[in-house]
Order: C-alpha cells, then sequence, then structure tokens
C-alpha cells in the first residue's frame, strides 16, 4: 500500500473545482496530512481576545488539498477511513461577533486557549473537557464551477463540524468531478453536536486517511460509520427548547444550558457558552407532536459538577 | 413515606387547568401509576392495519391524572423522580396517515406489532429493538384556561417524546397553576431521538415515581437529569442532512437512513421508516455554519448488521 504526505503549506481557502491538485494518489492510498488550525494560523498559545478582533477572516479555515484520486469519476463514492487524528498540545475556543447561535446574547469577542493532554483539554482551569479528535472540514470538489466560500457545508461535505468523524469513523462521499479532489481541514480536539458557538476547541492536527472508491455505490449526501467511543454515556444535564421552529428551539435549549452551568458553576455566560459549544450535544427529541417540537441540549455532568 | 396508587381508567384526554384531580398527595410522595398505551386501548396484540384506519383519534394520547401536589404554587418547580417503568409484554409501532416526518413519502396505514422482553422488543422478526422503556407524555397544568389538545409538547412539558425520560431520571417542571396537576401517560418502549413516524413502541406500563417541590429554584421549560443508559454507544450508521432548514435537514436525514436500512437488509421502506422512529437519534451536527446546517441521523450497526 503507497504512503503519501502532505504540509499544511498545500492548501487552500475556497473550494475550487479548477484548483490544481497537490497530490495525486491511486485507489487504496495511504494518506498523512497535516492540518492547520482555523485561524489559519493566526492565534497561538499566547494569543488574547484582542487578537480574535483583528482575525483576518480571508485566512480562517484552510483546508489541506486538493487530492486528486486516479479513476474518480462523477457519480463515485469516495470513501475515507479515518485512521488517526494526533492533534497538537493546546486548543483556542472563541467567540466571534456576528457568528454562532446566540450572537445576540454575546455581541464581544472572547477567547480561551486550552492545554490538551490524550485525556482531556483544558478550557479554564479545572475545567477539563474529555478529548475526542476530529475532522472539521472534509469533502470533495462540488460540481460548480466557481470560487464557493469554505464555511457553509454542502452535498460534497466541506464544514460539517460533525463531531463523530473521529478516528475509526468511514466516511462516504459523492464525487462530482473527476479525481474527486478531496480536501480537508478545521481538526477539533472536542466539540459537542451544535458547536453552538460557532468553535470548537480548534487545534493543529496531523491526519492519517486511506480512500478508496466504490463505483456501484451511490450516495447524493455524506453518510459515515462511527465507533462507539464517538458517542457519550454518562450522567448529563439536560435542557429544553419546545416550539415550532427548530432553530428557535435550539436556542432556547441553549439559552437555558447556558443559564444552568453559571447557576451550578458560578462561570460567567460567555465561558458557559463556550464550554456549550466544546462539549454540550444538540439532539431533536421529537420532530413530530405538531405543531411543536423538542429540541434537548446534553452535558455530561463529570464535566461541571466536579467543582471547577 | 406515603405511597400512592392510580389506575389506567383515572385518565384524562385534553389538558384543562380545571380538571378535578383524581388525587391529592403531599410533598415526596411516592405514586404507582397505571398507563395505557397511546391508542387508549384501541388496539391490541392482535390488531391489524386495517385497524389504524379505524382509530378514534378523539381517544388517543390518554394521559393518568391529575394529581394535586400539596403547597405546589404557580412559580415553584416540580421535581418528578422517576423510579421504574414496567412495561407491558407487547407493543404497537404504526405509520397514521397525515402525521409523522416522511407523510408525504408514506401516505398509507402500517402497524406493527412487536414483543417485548426484558432485553429487546422485536418489530420484525429477528429485527430487535434494545428496551429502553420511558414516559412520552408527562406534564403539569397550563396556565391558560380552557382544552388544549393533548399531542403538542409546551412549557409546562406534555407530550415531549424526550427518549431520556427513563427509570433514573429527574425531571423539573415549572408550576403554573396551584396544586400543580401533573399527568403522564404514552409510555415506550423504545425510541429514537426524533420519533420520526410519530410512533415509538407504543405501550402499557406501570410507572412509579416520587414527586417534589422546589421552591427556591425554577424553570421556564422542562430540564432533565438523565443517566448514562439512557444513551447509546455502540458502533453507528450515520446520514446527513444539510441545508439552511433544519426541518428540511432532518427530512433529508430521514430518508437517506431509510434508504440506507433498505440496501442493507432487503426490508421494505415503510418497515424501515417504523425502525427508525424506534431506533434512530436525530442530533445537531452544526447550527453555525452559515448558511447550511448538518442534522444527522444515528442508527446502532447491531440493530440490522446481525442480520434479519
Amino acid at each position: 500500500m503507497l504512503s503519501f504526505h502532505l504540509s499544511k503549506s498545500q492548501a487552500h481557502l475556497v473550494w475550487n473545482n479548477h484548483l490544481e491538485p497537490v497530490l495525486h494518489v491511486p485507489n487504496h492510498a495511504t494518506i498523512e496530512v497535516e492540518i492547520t488550525n482555523a485561524s489559519g494560523g493566526q492565534l497561538s498559545p499566547t494569543s488574547q481576545t484582542e487578537d480574535v478582533r483583528q482575525l483576518d477572516f480571508s485566512r480562517v479555515n484552510p483546508v489541506t488539498g486538493p487530492i486528486y484520486i486516479d479513476d474518480a469519476e462523477p457519480g463515485d463514492t469516495l470513501v475515507v477511513d479515518i485512521l488517526a487524528v494526533d492533534v497538537d498540545n493546546w486548543g483556542w475556543t472563541a467567540n466571534i461577533p456576528g457568528f454562532g447561535l446566540l450572537q445576540d446574547m454575546f455581541p464581544h469577542p472572547h477567547l480561551r486557549i486550552s492545554q490538551i493532554t490524550d485525556q482531556y483539554a483544558e478550557l479554564l482551569p479545572g475545567l477539563r473537557i474529555p478529548v475526542q479528535p476530529f475532522i472539521g472540514t472534509i469533502g470533495v470538489a462540488l460540481p460548480q464551477d466557481g470560487d464557493h466560500s469554505l464555511v457553509p457545508p454542502r452535498a460534497q461535505g466541506g464544514n460539517m463540524d460533525i463531531r463523530h468523524l473521529v478516528a475509526g469513523s468511514r466516511l462516504y462521499l459523492p464525487v462530482a468531478v473527476k479525481g474527486a479532489l478531496l480536501s480537508l481541514g478545521d481538526t477539533h480536539a472536542a466539540q459537542g453536536d451544535g458547536e453552538v458557538a460557532g468553535t470548537a476547541i480548534e487545534t493543529n492536527a496531523m491526519v492519517t486517511i486511506r480512500v478508496h472508491l466504490e463505483k456501484n455505490f451511490s450516495v447524493t449526501l455524506p453518510q459515515l460509520e462511527t465507533p462507539p467511543h464517538s458517542q457519550r454515556h454518562g450522567h448529563a444535564w439536560v435542557t429544553t427548547g419546545i416550539g415550532p421552529d427548530l432553530f428557535e428551539a435550539a436556542r432556547q435549549a441553549t439559552r437555558h444550558m447556558v443559564s444552568l452551568i453559571c447557576h451550578r458553576t458560578g462561570l460567567p455566560a460567555i465561558d458557559a457558552y463556550l464550554l456549550t459549544s466544546v462539549a454540550a450535544d444538540l439532539k431533536i427529541a421529537e420532530i413530530v407532536d405538531v405543531p411543536n417540537w423538542v429540541v434537548t441540549m446534553h452535558l455530561e455532568k463529570q464535566i461541571i459538577d466536579g467543582g471547577i
């Protein structure tokens, strides 16, 4: 089996199906991919909140690639096995004005740098989040020509921020152009389902993937197989949002979780909000009891009940 | 500690804060509550699809109660500890025309009767769903006078269908009227987050709860504490829905899971749909990568990979 390597400098900042591949690989290749954190190198372990204000958004969310997979044709499925996601020893989590689910409540920039060990990321002294490293952005080139922002995910994948894309997962992507043109970036040490504040524990990483093509099985949207360790299973605090709009219900559940965390820990609301983003999961409890749906937010109790 | 009992005949079919209580209990009471399944006794272990067509919807979703809790005042929080949910040995799962997330795809009635053991419910021969019994509908009287449908959940709880309300959970409800007027029903042997087809494994049950009042802690929406066994943590199949509307994204993820199940098992689509309703979980993967959100649906692989 052939093995390849890409460095973090072999990156791009928009989706464009005419980008020159930085690597050509055969079917079944294994590729080690170096990833720069989503700030694109603009934040460091010594960064302060002021640096969030100075972020140049034209440089954020770089993805390493594109990788041309030999024989990939539109209609094929590209199968990506995530073999390893080895994260750096630090990460950042920010509130970025105008971004995130509760942007109206939290209009000011805020930054927390976490130290990361094999077990946990320490968002604040004593506030330890179990580490579950995953790939935030992974996708293939779009069928549409021209430049497309890296921020929204689309049918070809991209910035999906599915926290279950950990080592041991397998991802199925719909190939839209010859060679597929796979790119990936935006690695996270931990995140909740929802990524409500808009950032996770954003970190550099070395990712190892293996790719192969399925010629006789096609998907129109990404699908995954995930291992047990991408799930949480501890005692949880759960808040609810109830109403006819899932987005508003998700905002309610998140607001109430922020209040719950503040009440139980004494943390300032902005840090509680970042905590929900990196550790709490949004689920749709029911979407059928007309006209009101229920969204729940779950936070493992051990994260805050040990005392901070 | 005083212990009380309510039979399934002590039930009602609308929320109305002027209903006569069927029981008065003191703070810290333990209550055993008999629950009729959501058909209100209209379906039995020998029912057929034709019986779904004949359902009298004015009799569905009965709740046992209301229970008047002494000293409960508006603004208090009623805390309900769920001590036991002992379900019957059979349950039903139906597609009801005009109800459910994919009602456009599945316009015809369909019924499956499951045998239920301590471990699993058998939706179809060989298709075994791990049993996680919980209370689908539990709530207190609304502040608004008059009759209100039992179908939609509201700030005082009700038909929330949160599958994490298992034995070992604690529920916090906002008291809106004197005495709280607690009612519960709609017990389920198993369900996925979302309950996408509109029904779970609907079953009779004997539920044991303990209630107490919090005078100095108030909630405006239901909150929960949940035990680890309300979570799943096996290998999973995951489908996605991607777009600016969470409801449509949930529909996409569900449609693709139905296809995946059909592809892997050969089940007819309507049974695959019922399976997603009783065993697959909808999560919000991200709700911040403007303008496209990601909803995922997760199904434990062991449920279908053993062969049906």
